[in-house]
């Protein structure tokens, strides 16, 4: 699809030896691969800081028997549906679900989304994950 | 379902005005909710600290059509499939996809489980959300 | 110096319990202080999302026989010398230092500033605390 | 004082051409140097996952008016005398300091120090810096 450039990178072989010890750890194929990981890491990163369209996950734990929150979750949802991607509920006990939220759009839109779902009353804990719709390259 | 305690903070006002702030932003209901919220925040952090049994969403975005990456992460799934509870997939483009990956365990290993995903070729980014079995109290 | 603000705060026994918890292995004074502390550092993420004036620490490792590492960071410090409130030396082994660096002044210029050290030749680490002015309230 | 280990990394132009662009943003020398820095700072997250012995700095922001913080922060930090290389302190304003301790010793034992001193009353915030004591390679 692209083509391809060669960078050679330099540096101390104990820096090196220490770079392998990760990956023997990590099962990483091989040094480009973890190389490449990091960067789009980074670049990842600045995608959220620089408030770009971006992919995130909301993963919200709730006792279902609780005032009305299924119907308020599905309101904020509602609210922001066409950045909604997907939804999957699970059921943990027979109090608690949890609910796996996975939204598209601008970084700010995504956090004030998650902001607004971590403070509603029945919610127990809200756990976010800053991702990226791919276009960092690979 | 638990007996309710009632417990008395005193703050400097000024402090007390700046968490109002807090929580006008946020919308939060209450003072209450917004500080049971941090409690159990700090609760689940310790959860994964000392390893106990815990939820946990991993988000995965690769390309389908990077050779084998499909059969590599349901390989790497099936490994741990007791503690799988679900695997949602969305389409992104007509390269990419995300999945995102719900699972129950001992903390450890669904960390371990993230790792030997995230270094995966054809996998572009790999983001993590720990959250909890939700034994925390309400 | 401010007068005081007292405020009820209810939730469940199980909760009491377990913050309870988190204060004796943190021999917390009490849970009036442990709830202050858990505010205050909502109140300076904030400081430091909204670009206000904070305090913040960067301590760098790096090794001072490497090309004029000395004299760039003296250089980058006296671009901001206005913003940099004490520098503590300390001497690791034979080849490598730290430097502490006390920096007040807009949230987003200590990062410029910190980002800018990071990318040195010659620096093996950089960690970055951010931190407060302190009016916050107590 | 260690020899050189030349490697060569291939990746898509595309993501090439989007490292660059971090690399213009941050100055960075090279594509080298900025890839040795990620590498080390995967390195001491290790360190201090695996415990080993670190370097670590902790910054607090308090209210010396507030009875007896000082007696408590000295006694604390005499409890530890031998991992404490230095301590930095800045007058913020009339009623407040704030004091950067240098520490190193074995990774828990730091955090366990920086815990002690957050929740002493007095203390208005606490930031914690991991860093190494450097035998990262370079």
């Amino acid at each position: 699809m692209s083509d391809l450039v060669r960078m050679s990178i330099t540096m101390d072989r104990e820096l090196a030896d220490r770079l392998d010890s990760l990956l023997e750890g990590g099962r990483n194929e091989n040094r480009s691969e973890f190389i490449r990981d990091m960067i789009r890491c980074r670049l990842v990163e600045r995608e959220w800081e620089q408030d770009q369209e971006v992919l995130g996950t909301i993963t919200i734990v709730y006792d279902h028997h609780s005032s009305d929150v299924n119907r308020r979750l599905t309101h904020l949802q509602h609210e922001i549906h066409d950045s909604i991607l997907a939804t999957t509920h699970v059921h943990l006990t027979h109090e608690l679900c949890a609910e796996v939220i996975i939204a598209r759009g601008k970084a700010s839109g995504i956090k004030q989304f998650a902001d607004a779902v971590r403070q509603q009353k029945g919610i127990l804990h809200t756990a976010f994950s800053p991702s990226t719709l791919g276009n960092v390259g690979s």
